[in-house]
């Protein structure tokens, strides 16, 4: 009864696992996240998913001490419901997750934010155990954000941590949240790539789609942007050169209010390009940084792929949100 | 020994009061900062001023509990020193201005940062009282920030809340601190003074600088903005229009990433412009915030100019930096 499951859901994938006492993962599983049907498809396929990260650690599901989900959209902890996850298929209203999956797996289910439990998996157990205050840097389709701060996560009145609509230049590019000059507007994937496509129809050069096609994508992954750049193909490094300006801005303007010891950086995008795009993403960052004497550490997210789910599992055992967070005990 | 002193030590005048157990103000005393000589003449000014407070309600200075400052520069309540004030004349190095005034005085000395005691005013007898977090903008020469959470002052690692150094725009005008597209470049005080004397320079017609020259001043203050405005002077509302753009994109910015209940608009420029440009921050604001279903409180500081020195008066008696606010309980 030590192990419990943790599934990062997200808007292409849903990433399983099964980690044990000391958060050591024992079996992980990954499969695409259903792009049709509704909210009982995809809770669906996390059951079969966590069905089979537990095979793949030796366990029955229905053994685990608890299941946690880090989800996108309106994450309502208390009732176990999630709302308004634009990017998860035909899902506008509120759906109760956690009691459908309780039934389903027959272990207790609690929800988190995804972006929220990814950071307290690097606070906890990742790049930022060290440290006392942090910011989670999320780059990927979005750039989301997570704050750390006297080891407990910050909130605020339910979403604080919307780095990726800072704003760093007024009057500038359209966002997909339908603002402008947002930081996510230059550095999310999901705007790079409305961009690359928009250049490329007005006959902009580029291998960006090709890859694509190549690999049976429809969309411009992570792995596809570090292949373009391994291609040396100019458009590819042209947007990813505005999202490290932007991010440098953006990460910026938060140290300068929240002074936070570390800033992780994690995401799709983060993991995937790796240490090099760190080291870039901080000498953009230092010339707007206030306390240029002293900048925080940035650092890479250490947990990868994975972190997402681990910091789902951590959610079980624990009382509530906000609770404290403490460097290698992450269960109660 | 009830009575408490408070300083409010700025680049232009040096605001004194004394306080009662409720923070009540018995006297208030101002005078203009010397603008040559040294970090002694400024101790001088002080001493002066706050003996003359402490005349104005009916007390001896000596009889005081103690005294709190709240100053610019970088401030070590530890040690008592105030060090790189830059707008304070011949203060380069560390000087210990606690020390000095213990002597002069004879009544134990606090010292804190200038805009975090106006920020703690706001939040336990201010505007702020009502909500457990909040920042505070306090506009005038330069754009400072104050940041609550959970009623407890957030410092980071000592400086947290360069709100003026959010960056606002990527690549945009130059701000006094040297970096380009700071909050601040636009909607300092001093930049805008600085923005006015080049397009005026360059042929603009404005009546800023008459309306200085007739009030005997070297310096466009807060007042002089608003006779211009009054007058319809045409550069006078192209830049405010322009710094309170860039408020309302800095403000979001903030409020993007911590999600407080309330902001609470000060400063010289924001006591003095009031309800009309609080209004039109908080217009500016909405376009850029993230939750916009539930903007938070923008309200005015409720304690104007006298929140800097009432807020140092709380320095006294508290057991040092971080204290936790409480409503109407300013003193231990």
């Amino acid at each position: 009864m030590d192990q419990r499951g943790g599934i990062d859901l997200g808007g292409t994938k849903i990433q399983a696992v099964v980690v044990d006492a000391r958060n050591e993962v024992l079996g992980a599983e990954r499969g695409p996240t259903p792009t049709a049907g509704g909210p009982a498809d995809v809770a669906e396929a996390i059951a079969d998913l966590m069905r089979a990260a537990a095979a793949a650690a030796g366990v029955e599901a229905n053994a685990l001490a608890g299941l946690g989900i880090g989800s996108p959209g309106e994450v309502d902890s208390e009732r176990g419901t999630v709302g308004q996850a634009r990017n998860l298929p035909g899902w506008e209203g509120s759906y109760p997750l956690g009691e459908t999956l309780e039934r389903e797996l027959g272990v207790p289910v609690r929800l988190g934010n995804d972006v929220q439990v990814a950071t307290d998996a690097e606070a906890e157990l990742g790049a930022g155990r060290d440290y006392d205050s942090m910011l989670g840097v999320f780059w990927g389709t979005g750039v989301g954000g997570g704050i750390v701060l006297d080891r407990k996560p910050w909130l605020g009145r339910g979403i604080a941590g919307e780095l990726g609509h800072v704003v760093v230049r007024i009057g500038g590019r359209r966002c997909p949240c339908g603002r402008h000059g947002c930081l996510e507007a230059y550095a999310g994937r999901g705007s790079m790539e409305a961009r690359a496509r928009k250049l490329a129809g007005e006959g902009r050069s580029t291998q960006l789609f090709e890859l694509m096609e190549k690999r049976g994508r429809t969309r411009l992954t992570s792995g596809i942007w570090a292949r373009a750049l391994d291609r040396d193909d100019d458009l590819a490094r042209e947007l990813l050169d505005e999202a490290v300006e932007a991010l440098g801005a953006g990460v910026a303007s938060a140290v300068n209010l929240l002074d936070v010891e570390a800033v992780i950086v994690g995401g799709g995008l983060g993991v995937r390009l790796g240490e090099p795009y760190r080291a870039r993403i901080e000498a953009a960052m230092l010339p707007h940084l206030f306390n240029d004497d002293a900048p925080p550490a940035i650092r890479l997210a250490a947990l990868g792929d994975l972190g997402g789910a681990i910091g789902a599992a951590l959610l079980v055992g624990r009382g509530g949100d906000g609770g404290r967070l403490a460097p290698g005990a992450g269960h109660a």
